[in-house]
C-alpha cells in the first residue's frame, strides 16, 4: 500500500513543522525577551506558510482519491484518511488571499482589543470586530455547512459539532443549573474564607505544591516541564516534550494549584497519546472538548472533591507551614468550592461557569446568523448576564471586552469549554463503575487506576474516532449533560445541605 | 536589480530556517526534558535538510552567475555575493550521500567518544575516530584547496585561513610565550588563593555578579537572556534574541563570572550586528576568530585587568558579603591571573592556553596530511604536552580524549580560539589609541566608549569583508601576534615582577 505510506510521509513532515511551531509558541510565552517579538512572528509565519504549502499539495488530493474507496482499510487508516481529507479540504477551500487577510486582521484586532479593554472603550475595538465578524462569516461560507453557518465554525474546534447537537445539551444544562445556583444564593450560606485571606502565600510553597500534585497524579517530568506565564497553558512540541505553565498570586493559593491541575490534565492527555501513531493525524489528541474533559476532570471532579482535599492537606501543610494551622480537610474543600455568580468567566466556579459559556454561545449564534450586529453587542451582553446570572457588568472591560477569543476570530470555540465539563462527568461516571471505590483510592493518593482508565479509554484512542463517537465508545452513551447535572446536584447538596 | 532581490528573498528564507534552528538548539541545551531528545533530533534534521535544499537550489547558481560580473555592486552587495557563492559551492560540492553519512557518523562517534572518555579507554573511540578522519579528508577533497588539504578545513571556520598564514603567527607566538611561562615557573611565585578556597560561593551571589557585570558592559537583556547550562555557550535565533549561559560552582566563583563575560562578549557582538542587513549573509557576525576576539576581549583583556578588579570589587562584596573581607583589588587581580601549565585546555590560563591550541593544530595538520595515523595519537599527544607545556597526561581522559571537537569532525576549529586571542589584543591596542585613558574608564565602570569602538569597527561591519581584511581595516595591520605577545609580557611583568 505505497500510496498510504507516501501520504504518511507527507503527514510526518507537516507534523514536524507543527512540533517546531509548538516549541516556538511556548518559548514566546515563557522565555522570549521582549524585543524578539517581531522576528518571532516572522519565524512563525514562515513555519505556518510552509505547513500550509505542504497541506495544499495537490498530490495529497490524488492520494486521498486513490485510497478513500479502498475497503481493506483498518480503523486507524480510516481515521487518518478522514482527518487528512478534512484538513486538506479546509486548507484548499480557503483562498490564500483570504488566509493572509485573516491573519493580518487577527494581529490588528488583537491590538485594538487589548487597547479597548485597557481603556474600557468598546468603540476602539468596534470597527475591527465588525470586520472580524464579516471575515468569520466568509470563512464559514468557504468551508460550507448543511444547516447553519455557525455549524461550520463549531466544527473547527470539535469535529462534527452542530447547533442541533449542542442546543439540547445546553438547554437541559441551563434548566437544571440555574435553579441550583439560585437555591445556593437563597440559602445565604458561604464558606469561611478567613484562613485564606489572613495569610500571605509564598511562591515557593505554591511551586512545591503544584509540582508534588502534578507528579502525584501522573505527569512525567522526564517528558515535560512546569513553568510560569501570564496566561497558564499547556503546549510544547510532542508527547515527549509537554510543557505546562501556571501563575502565582501572593493573596490566594488556589489559582496556581487548580491551574496546575487543569494544565496537568491537558498534559497527561498529551503524554498518553498512542506512540505507535507518532506523526499521524489519528495519533493526535482529539478535539478541544475531549481535551478540556481531561483538564476539568483533574481540576474539578478530582481536585475539588473532599477525598482529594483529605489526601492533599498534608502537602498543603508542608508547602505552607504557617498558614494551615487549624485548617481541616473540610475547610479546604468548602473554600475551593465557593459558588457565587460573578462577572468574569475565567474566575467563575464550576456551577456558574457554564452559564458564562452559554451566554457567549447564544450571542455567537446570533452574530454569525446576522440576527444581531456588532453595535448591539454591549447591550445584549449585559442583558444576558442579568438574565442568566443575575449580575450586571458595570463596564465593558468587565463585560463584553473580557475575552480574547473574538479578536482572534475564534468564534465557535467557547462551547468546547462546557463540553469538556459534560464529558468529564460522563467519563468519570463510567470510570467509577469500573474502578470500584474511587474515593478511597483518591484519599490514599492512588491516582494511577483512574489515569490508566483514561489512558486506555481516551488517551490511547487518539483521534481515531470523531469525538462524539469516542465518548459513546468509552461510556456507552452519546454525549449528555445528565451526568454533569447529577454531579453538581450532589455536590451542592453535600456542600450547602440543600 | 531584480535578480539581486530574488537572491536576497532566498537568503531570508534560509536565514529564518537558521534562526529557528538556533532556538531549538538553545532549548535543547537549556530547557528540554530528557525524553525529548529523539524527536528534537528529527525536528533539527528536518530544518537542516530544508535549509540544505534551499541552499542547493539551482536558481541560486543562475542568479550568482548573472550578478557576479556586475560592476555596479556596492560593498555590501559584493560581500553578499562572495558569501553566497561560498555557501552555494560548499553545499553543492558535498554529495547529499556524503552529508548524510557524515551526519550519521557524527552522532555515532560523539557517543563512542563520550563512553571512551568516561571509561578512560581510547580503544572504544579508535575505530570511529579513524573513520571520522577518513571522512574529513574526503570532505577536504570535495571542497578543494590550493596548497594543503588542511586548508580546506581551516576555511570552514575562518574564511580564507590557511596553514601558510597561520604558521608564522603561531611560531612567533610559541617562541615568545614558552620562555615567558618558563620564567614564571622558575620564579616559584604563586598568587595567594586562600581567600577563594576558604569560602563557599553561593549560586545566588554568582548569578547577581554575572548579571550586573553583563549589564554593565552593555548586554541588552530586553534582547536576550542569561541561563545556566552544563557547557556555557552563546546562542539564540537573532540579534533581538541573544541567549547566553554560564555554570556555577560552589567551590570557586571565577568560572561563572569569566564564563559570563566570555559569553557576554559573544552576545554583544550578535546584538551589535548591522540591522539594515537583517537576513543577509553580509549582516551576520564574521568567522569564529573575530567572534572569539570579542569574547576574549571582555573575559581576559578587560575582565582580568587590575582596573576591572578595582571597579568590580564592590560588586563582589555585594554578591558575597561574607567572603570578601580583607580582599583587596590586587588580591583579586592576582587570583584571576594564576599562570600554571596544566593538562586541560578549557581550564587553562591566558598564557598557557595558546600552547594547548598549538598542540592540537600541529596534530591536526599531521593527521589530515597522513603524516600520522589514529593509532599514533595518544603517544604523539603526550609527547607534545611534555614538549610544549612540561606536563604529561596520566591517562587519555585527561589527554587526547578531553575535547569533543574531533568526534564531531570539527578539524580546523581549534586555531580560531588562538586567533581570537591575537585579534582581541590587536584590536584593543588600536582602540586604546582612539579612546584615551581606557584604564580610568574601566576603573569607573564606563565601558561604553570601548563597546562603541567595537560596534563601529567590528560589529557593524558584519561579514562584509573577509576576517583578515576586517582586522586590517580596523587596526591598520594584517593579523599579527605581536600585540598579544606584548600584552602578555607586560602582564607577566606586572604580576610576577620578572
Amino acid at each position: 500500500m505505497s500510496a498510504y505510506s507516501e501520504l504518511m510521509d507527507k503527514m510526518k513532515e507537516i507534523d514536524l513543522i507543527e512540533q517546531i511551531g509548538g516549541l516556538l509558541s511556548w518559548d514566546q510565552e515563557v522565555m522570549m525577551p521582549p524585543n524578539a517579538s517581531t522576528l518571532r512572528a516572522e519565524q512563525l509565519a514562515w513555519l505556518s506558510s510552509s505547513g500550509h504549502l505542504k497541506m495544499t499539495d495537490l498530490r495529497i488530493g490524488e492520494l486521498l482519491m486513490e485510497l478513500e474507496n479502498n475497503e481493506k482499510l483498518n480503523e486507524v487508516q480510516s481515521g487518518n484518511l478522514r482527518l487528512i481529507r478534512k484538513s486538506y479540504d479546509k486548507a484548499t477551500k480557503l483562498p490564500t488571499k483570504f488566509v493572509i487577510e485573516m491573519a493580518k486582521h487577527r494581529s490588528k484586532s488583537m491590538v485594538t482589543w487589548t487597547e479597548a479593554r485597557a481603556k474600557n472603550d468598546f468603540s476602539i475595538f468596534r470597527d475591527d470586530l465588525k470586520k472580524m465578524i464579516d471575515l468569520v462569516r466568509q470563512e464559514a461560507d468557504y468551508l460550507g455547512y448543511e444547516e447553519l453557518r455557525y455549524d461550520a465554525l463549531l466544527d473547527n474546534y470539535e469535529s462534527g459539532l452542530t447547533v442541533s447537537r449542542l442546543d439540547p445539551l445546553f438547554t437541559n444544562l441551563r434548566e437544571s443549573v440555574a435553579p441550583l445556583i439560585k437555591s445556593v444564593m437563597d440559602s445565604g450560606k458561604r464558606p469561611i474564607m478567613e484562613w485564606v485571606e489572613r495569610s500571605t502565600w509564598i511562591q515557593q510553597g505554591q511551586e512545591f505544591l503544584s509540582q508534588k500534585v502534578s507528579e502525584s497524579i501522573g505527569f512525567n517530568f522526564d517528558a515535560g516541564r512546569r513553568d510560569a506565564s501570564t496566561h497558564p497553558f499547556c503546549g510544547g512540541p510532542n508527547p515527549d516534550d509537554v510543557r505546562w505553565t501556571t501563575r502565582y498570586s501572593a493573596t490566594e493559593p488556589f489559582g496556581s494549584l487548580y491551574g496546575s491541575m487543569h494544565e496537568t490534565g491537558h498534559g497527561l492527555y498529551e503524554q498518553g497519546r498512542p506512540r505507535a501513531l507518532d506523526f499521524q493525524p489519528a495519533g493526535k489528541a482529539n478535539g478541544l472538548g475531549i481535551h478540556e474533559s481531561q483538564s476539568r476532570l483533574w481540576e474539578n471532579q478530582i481536585g475539588r472533591s473532599l477525598a482529594f482535599c483529605e489526601w492533599s492537606l498534608p502537602l498543603w501543610a508542608e508547602s505552607f507551614p504557617d498558614n494551615m494551622i487549624d485548617v481541616t480537610p473540610e475547610d479546604l474543600w468548602r473554600s475551593v468550592n465557593l459558588i457565587e455568580p460573578s462577572l468574569i468567566r475565567v474566575e467563575a466556579d464550576e456551577a456558574t461557569y457554564n452559564l458564562h459559556i452559554m451566554i457567549r454561545y447564544e450571542i455567537e449564534k446570533m452574530l454569525i446568523s446576522g440576527d444581531i450586529e456588532v453595535d448591539d453587542l454591549p447591550k445584549v451582553w449585559n442583558n444576558m448576564y442579568e438574565e442568566f446570572l443575575g449580575v450586571i457588568p458595570p463596564n465593558d472591560t468587565l463585560g463584553v471586552l473580557q475575552d480574547v477569543h473574538w479578536s482572534m476570530g475564534a468564534f465557535g470555540y467557547f462551547p468546547t469549554y462546557t463540553l469538556g465539563n459534560l464529558y468529564s462527568a460522563q467519563l468519570l461516571t463510567t470510570a467509577r463503575k469500573d474502578l470500584g471505590d474511587l474515593e478511597s483510592q483518591i484519599k490514599e493518593g492512588d491516582f494511577l487506576p483512574l489515569l490508566d482508565w483514561m489512558r486506555e479509554n481516551i488517551h490511547s484512542r487518539g483521534s481515531i474516532l470523531e469525538p462524539a463517537l469516542l465518548i459513546e465508545e468509552a461510556t456507552g452513551s452519546p454525549p449528555s449533560s445528565d451526568e454533569f447535572i447529577d454531579y453538581l446536584k450532589n455536590k451542592i447538596k453535600d456542600l450547602y445541605e440543600i
